[in-house]
């Protein structure tokens, strides 16, 4: 059985396994305080050229936006996110559980704008009841979204200095962000994310890792006594250890962008097989998740030998579905598919 | 440099990472969906011997205790623990955070006692402004407790009995649990505790896994929606299948048992070589934790070449320290801690 | 100085007063136990023709949402509410600080619509990730709503129909009940709402009284330990007389509605009035509200001599603004604001 | 029936309903914007000789301690508080439900005592694992305290300058403040409180008021955003008026002292009337509430013909029982309750 259903379905990548079978019986301090913990917050900060970033890590995703989100706000801001951000509608309301609301802004593809963030923050300064009002307090953004789309450089740049003017920080959730960084069809460096954000993450879950995702402070901002705010959130590892010489493998030869690049490939491939096939896109994704449209009765044939995840409702005969590469799709299981389609 | 500061400071016991790879390349679906995570909860229920037991596997401990005790609290109801128990003074108050009371009764060497946790709630019964107060809706206890020590089965019994009188569930952190059911001192076995508790955890992280409890409901108790409150709380792992091989790896050939009885045979061992030198305990412990008192002076020299921790001050000379034995604790650790001790 | 900014920039009607006046030297149990929230909540029953009603007291508006809100909903639930609705936008994010989510609708002239709540409850019951959703636990709505507009009574019995079929708790917001239920242009009584609603609040602060509000559970389904909830929320006033002899005097011979009543009749004047003034209205409003559109140089001019408040900005050189009428709005009152618009 | 309840069991002093009859037909802005706030706010400023104090209004005293502990805390932060304190036990849990612990040490006659704060975080400051614990925030205590006792002026100087050294701020829940203040056994003047307070509330329900507590902040210190968190909180009035008007009055020709001195003055005489029918005290107070020791025989017969509260079961024939005076109690009272002594 193909799998295509997501980025997270297959175990780790090699170099993991073999960097935690070798440290193994090594002695390691506990939460977090090990040197792989610090060597890899060093490679980070290097490939990051931001020698005063501070980088912390987390086992999950919705944890690390619940942590970063709430350890940043005062008690009275809200963050402004899109619509359709991982935030607004797929965890739980993870954020609000700790007292904040999610200011939910349109979305175009997935995307925040940046005269969207200034207009909502200007109707808010205007206001006359602003103080019965949730001040907006930062500004969540996903890279790559939801939609598997990214932000180009300059859409980066005009978010961050609204940002700024206001006073937000700027915080970019990149779960899959390596997907986005080797994407063929950006401008955006992480040395740019680096510069333009006051806080992101490196997502491991997705791109390659057991688990895991490194938070960068970038400019020495993270917030005082964060290690105890993480412990209240239950999201301090004992054995901190385990995402210490994860990242650290991940940031070694360029581990990290090498898996996400392959992703990108077989992506790529991907692309040309469905356009080959004569499946139309849903829409226009350049990094590792593709959406196409497909019969509800070809969906259900297909299923029964490759896996991928229904995304959306197009009509009462078609489904939007996804279509997700990882460090482990190969080459084979793309010829498959493609022979699966001819037949399917 | 010999470690004995904890259980956590070395990574997991080899049959872990040789299941983590060999499962590596299979298909696993997400979020706890996958065939591991079945596989070790009928494992769990049948040790057991509860076929309407209900398992859930979480990262770590503080995490463990949030979800399920805001999980199974009523907002007006608060959570009873020992003075000395975790979620009591370690945790960088996780309850409070989801906004329950921690009611903090005595304890007598780490332990709750029934009586205690009685007339607490009666006097709670009998109060004429009861609907002004905080209602004690479980009891929390942990096995072995933070000093190492264990209940014993009668005492556990009337504890069970005095929560069930009075309706609360009775919760048991077993961050350590291995050690408490190998101990030479115990007559608990891990059918009472199934039988005895409403939901306790078979702690992973401190007895040989890279990190996981395994939280059972006993009797299919679990709350309605428990997934999406791991969310909430960030608890929620995409890639379930690192908790779900780990806990079946520990449950298959009794794994679990063998590196928590190895740990235990290695205390014990560390125990006499403590008692050969002279070396004042600080409290009888039964399992793999050992607390001895030395001299500031001894404890000063000693640390250059074995790893303990301070526990707490007994005089201005002499500070109370913790020995932690675990799956990786070698005979030639404790020889060499020997040959330490009768020079230092 | 004529003051049309509110319905709360006066005291109360007379005869709160005189009713606070008279009692105030009688012994009355604290908390809400005595005779006189006593005699409110059963004038209060029969006035909804609710035998098996449930009838509360609390402080204020926002109080009351997030009181009443966060002890109906389950942690994992969240509210539905219009984008413009009270909780949504001008509560500071009380609902979220009790750690729940408020789903924001659209809103047609302040009103959901019962359409709009069904397609968002069956996108969330059709959806595959469900479990990582907040899930939509009640409705709320405001009658009048904040644009002064008013539900018909089939409007709120397809809402009430839709809550139901998904077995959401109905809750509606009735700061200003009393001038939606006197409104000339109003099918809608008080015995329907308490029929349909599951839960409502006939709103004091803003109709006549000092303080206070009337929570009603309208079939017996006030929450088990709503008093120590509310305690809990700060919201437990030990001189519970302060609002049972405010309600007892509003419900008897129908104070309520004849204050309500009047600020009607007031407001119908002074519709007439900007009509007869060729004044443009910024939206039909038939409660105590009424929005015009200005100049924003005769805003100027004329808020030297008499009170309103700046509602939304039209466009560059006209704003939308907000007279309200009151218990205590006289005729001559209108009369002097006539003339004030014939000059200015 | 003779009533001793409590001193909430009476409605307000007269000059409080005398004031809002006469200003009831005044226009006063919302939300705490009016002039009798202002006037209130400086008045008490003057009292306090603080002239960089800044004041707010808030309904009751539960709800002033939920808003101005969660206010100033850091969401890592805990709150000391004596076991017997107002937030530790009668509050329902409302500080935890805000996210914080509160430590509670122990008491001597309801009153912390500086040297137990000061070990406590003599403690904390040494702990190893702190960054796994709550920080203490802040102190609070009651004055007078649940047991109506007060602390003399040396014990407040020095629990003010533990708080200082540990830049913790202090806060004082005067619900009761005017007794204590009037006490015939006090060395502690308000000018005290507000120099060695940072924070402190003039507490208006218990001392003659309808409704409604001061807040003082002592030296400029109000957190920003304090509006805002209020209204999160549910705590602010739209008819904020009702707390200005009362405090304003309370505060002219020095009404609040002389109502709280009548009461005292009533409680010496009570006291003076138990000590001839031999009644025991079970403590000693110096305010208003006075506690005494009666047969639970006696209490039976009693309390057909006089209101009082019992406290504490004393053993199994005896219960401690309150009896409070107000601003309502009257010499005949005294001579009736000393008859039904005499012959009950």
């Amino acid at each position: 059985m193909l799998t295509f259903e997501s980025d997270y379905t297959t175990g780790c990548c090699p170099e993991i396994l073999e960097a935690l079978t070798r440290t193994n019986y090594e002695f390691a301090s506990g939460y977090g305080a090990d040197k792989y913990c610090q060597s890899a917050e060093q490679k980070i900060k290097e490939v990051c050229k931001r020698p005063d970033a501070q980088v912390e890590f987390i086992c999950g995703g919705t944890q690390t936006n619940q942590v970063v989100i709430s350890s940043l706000l005062q008690r009275y801001e809200g963050v402004i996110a899109a619509k359709t951000g991982h935030i607004s509608c797929h965890e739980a309301g993870a954020i609000e559980y700790t007292g904040h609301k999610v200011f939910e802004l349109p979305q175009v593809m997935g995307k925040l704008r940046a005269s969207d963030i200034e207009s909502f923050v200007e109707v808010f300064n205007k206001a006359d009841a602003k103080e019965h009002m949730v001040y907006p307090g930062m500004v969540y953004i996903s890279h790559p979204t939801e939609y598997g789309t990214l932000y180009t450089l300059n859409e980066l740049k005009s978010i961050s200095d609204v940002c700024h003017k206001y006073n937000m920080p700027l915080f970019m959730d990149g779960a899959r962000l390596g997907y986005g960084l080797m994407s063929r069809q950006t401008d955006v460096k992480i040395t740019d994310i680096a510069e333009l954000c006051d806080v992101f993450y490196i997502g491991g879950t997705k791109v390659g890792a057991l688990c895991g995702e490194a938070v960068v402070f970038t400019h020495g901002n993270r917030p005082a006594h964060f290690m105890t705010m993480k412990k209240q959130n239950g999201a301090l590892l004992a054995k901190g250890r385990l995402l210490g010489v994860q990242f650290d493998t991940l940031f070694t030869d360029d581990l990290y962008f090498k898996i996400a690049r392959h992703a990108i490939d077989m992506a790529e491939k991907l692309k040309a097989i469905m356009e080959k096939a004569g499946i139309p896109f849903f829409l226009e994704s350049p990094t590792n998740q593709q959406f196409v449209v497909l019969e509800n009765s070809r969906i259900e044939k297909l299923s029964q030998s490759v896996g991928f995840e229904k995304w959306e409702i197009v009509d009462e005969d078609h489904t939007a579905v996804r279509f997700a590469t990882s460090w482990s799709t190969t080459e084979e299981d793309l010829t498959t598919l493609q022979k699966l389609l001819q037949s399917n």
